[in-house]
């Protein structure tokens, strides 16, 4: 079936109730009973709830085959518990068909391509996939077909009873013997535990890994002793240096500053640039360089942001410690000094993924942002976003927090450079929707900026200030001059993942790729 | 059937899985899937949830006949919210068949009294029961029982899907647009919204009450925006100088002072009394005095108390002031003095009512209490308490934390004079228990002190400190020597309310009371 933003959905994958994406906002005012977890009661005092290894914490919580592991990356490349456990579960415990529900996936994971070659793991629920369980799952290794989610969508598929969490195991930069944890308090603090904190309260079974014992209670805490049944202390629950990825750091190109500079005209030109505003970048080099030049626009206005939002970086702590952001609402930190800065300012704030962007629940903050600003591997002239599959068509990437404020947010803007080696970035067809078009407003590229149709009045809005806006289809035919038309990507029929629209429709398949060949 | 406190339990209350009272940690272990809400999705971006009256608000969220309404009493006495809800409800709306969910329930309420009479609200689900709602409940003008719960009941039941939310009522001290509501930033701040926080989780529909609204984002908060399906402003939520009831301050009586010393010298007397030990006191003048010897014992030991918990004094807040208390967990504020203290002083921190005292969670706080010292309306020989019925067998009291602290505290103090103007306190047979007598450890009086048999323990440390003891018999026949032996009560056969075992198990029933005759 032909879904809202074209793509066409196998029939068999519509069971259960599954529907193809319809459109934005389409179940909105529906009404659900959410999923809850089943737990055991611990009326007995009990006076800690230490185990002395992680398998006595898994078999403290019934790990068997079959069940369904969630684990958080909030230590993204430097995380060193999804493999630890996993190894424990496959290794020692000898447990198979094992389903994985994670934040993220990604090359400190890559210990689970090799138990998705070997068949062990069955199935993976992720955000982002990258490196070699990429490959794996693009090769079609998988029993079914991965889900990938938005950070916002993962939530949402919890509550309803989508993915129910057996087990989920949590690292904590500090914890306490009964479980009170949170990312700050040890030797590898990772700030904000935003993605840890809805599989506490949903699992059946929480799990506790820490390196930092903390004195009982250990609160102020992200995840509480309510909610947690084994608590385990390991060596090194990860290698802070690692969060902060290459992408993460304040880019010194010219090229990038100047599409920067452009993103922060294009917000100043808009009437949600007003004393209060809201606002979000991802973590790419000209996205975080946003930041600087909207300083100087904001300066200029005499205005402050009302609040920051989603993952957090240095460079927006260091506006918020210039007097110019109120609130920082933080769900991940980027560095470590926007994980320091967490826990010294009472105005800067952790919060969960479903405050963030559940588009379930009763208003998630994405729904209050103003402006975001975000990458995007691919954008085609329906202004559809790729954000997962590299041009290879092997998963690459990670929606996490795109698809929600793209929807939730007033003006969502688009940074790119025009192509990216023999690549153009601007298309006549992403390989995989992620993001729908009808959620982005304005692509800002190093050879012009396009605005969508759908918002004539920010066309206005730019006429007004003078600011020079192409067709996203010129744009899309200068890319093609310069590298190229790409050849079209050869897939199997095989559908290895299913990309998940916020609100838990098809918006889009990732095929297997065709073994390349030499003939 | 008789229980394990003795009680003749009518066999017809004993459907839908309802089991007589087993005895403490009697479902332990056991595990059980949670109930959870029937909530509203809120995809679209709505720039906020302002009704204009409650009415309006009422009706956003489907009020209608049979349903079940809940408030919290975190204003105590100077409550205005939920007498002002449910004469919306009634009068305005003319709803009927209403079913009450409060934490509490006393003369704030009393317009509740008349609409039990008038057979308009049909059932009442309470911790507390006093003023004319405790003379209506009596005398059998509810429909069904009453059902009295211990504040670790509520979210039990809450949870096991025993009481389902349809509507929360919830009055708050500030609240933004959204719905992100605290104790603090208005008119009228209560502090700790312990009582709230969980029912805002698990009702179907939120209704936030305030007199305060903030501007967005009105954080940290305690309950979040994304539970929230409407605010309404109005002119007063309540008067928070009646928060503070006589009971709740420092007394100056000598013989309550001497028993308050002698709970002091008990404490330290047992081997749980040493650095970083954790303490929770009830409202009552000698429970709350404790607090003041206690301080020359951990000054002589040189030792800190590593946490107060439940309901909080300014006595506590002073002590933590002194540095003698590391931190505070705080479910609801007694005085404007520690409603302030817990916004001023990080280690002062909010937990609701399922973290502190939940006997199905994985880990209550009470659970690691080391000592509790409460009141009592009565106590029998048998060590059980009373702290619901007066002598005259009208509802007039609140088991709040009584039975769950009890239950989880190493050393369980109660502190009474033996006899209150006629009545002797310390008896033979309780009128009601409420908190069972295997829960309770010590019982300090201003005739002597006596230790329960079942802990031999706690008798060789009194022992060993040279701390004269009793017989809980010989307490009595004093109580009955001085004031004589009470007439028995007479009860029909209706059951009017039933006290629930933290644990959902049923520990006595409410008789409704003979009408006095004067022949």
């Amino acid at each position: 079936m032909i879904n809202a933003v074209g793509r066409d959905i196998p029939d068999y994958l519509l069971k259960d109730g599954r529907e193809v994406y319809q459109g934005k906002n389409y179940r909105d005012g529906q009404y659900f009973k959410k999923d809850s977890p089943r737990v055991k009661k611990h009326e007995k005092p009990e006076g800690s709830k230490l185990c002395s290894t992680i398998r006595e914490a898994c078999e403290k919580c019934g790990a068997h085959d079959g069940m369904t592991f969630s684990f958080h990356t909030e230590f993204r490349d430097g995380d060193y518990v999804a493999a630890m456990v996993c190894k424990v579960l496959v290794e020692e415990m000898g447990l198979k068909d094992l389903h994985v529900a994670a934040t993220s996936l990604g090359s400190a994971q890559n210990i689970f391509a090799d138990y998705i070659e070997e068949g062990i793991i069955v199935e993976a629920q992720s955000s982002g996939v990258r490196g070699r369980i990429g490959e794996a799952i693009s090769t079609g290794k998988l029993r079914e077909p991965a889900i990938i989610r938005s950070h916002g969508g993962r939530p949402r598929a919890v509550e309803a009873g989508e993915v129910h969490i057996d087990i989920a195991f949590l690292a904590a930069s500090s914890s306490d013997c009964c479980g009170n944890a949170k990312g700050q308090g040890g030797k590898n603090n990772c700030g904000s535990m935003g993605f840890a904190m809805h599989d506490a309260r949903y699992a059946d079974h929480t799990v506790i890994i820490t390196d930092a014992l903390a004195d009982f209670p250990n609160i102020p805490c992200s995840i509480s002793c309510i909610d947690v049944d084994a608590v385990c202390v390991v060596d090194q629950i990860g290698d802070t240096s690692k969060i902060a990825t290459k992408e993460a750091r304040m880019t010194e190109n010219p090229r990038e500053l100047m599409m920067a500079k452009n993103v922060a005209d294009v917000i100043a030109a808009t009437p949600y640039f007003k004393d209060g505003f809201s606002f979000q970048t991802g973590v790419g080099g000209p996205s975080l360089a946003a930041n600087r030049f909207l300083e100087e626009h904001m300066r200029e206005r005499n205005i402050k942001m009302g609040f920051a939002l989603g993952g957090i970086s240095g460079a927006v702590c260091d506006l918020m410690d210039k007097g110019l952001v109120e609130r920082i609402l933080d769900t991940q930190d980027f560095d470590q000094k926007a994980a320091a800065h967490l826990f010294s300012n009472p105005k800067h704030i952790e919060i969960d993924l479903s405050q963030y962007a559940n588009p379930s629940n009763k208003g998630a903050y994405v729904n209050n942002l103003d402006f975001v600003v975000l990458s995007a591997l691919e954008i085609d002239t329906k202004f559809n976003v790729n954000v997962i599959t590299g041009s290879d068509g092997i998963l690459r990437g990670a929606p996490g927090g795109h698809p929600d404020t793209a929807a939730g947010s007033k003006c969502c803007i688009i940074v790119t450079p025009l192509t990216r080696g023999r690549m153009a970035t601007v298309c006549k067809d992403v390989v995989t929707v992620t993001t729908p078009g009808d959620c982005v407003d304005v692509l800002v590229t190093d050879y012009g900026i396009a605005v969508n149709p759908l918002r004539q009045d920010l066309i206005a809005c730019l006429d007004d200030a003078g600011i020079k806006h192409v067709t996203i289809e010129s744009l899309q035919e200068k890319a093609y001059s310069l590298v190229g038309e790409p050849d079209p990507l050869e897939f199997e029929d095989q559908v290895v993942a299913i990309v998940e629209a916020r609100d838990g429709t098809i918006l889009d398949v990732v095929r297997k790729i065709k073994p390349y060949s030499f003939d």
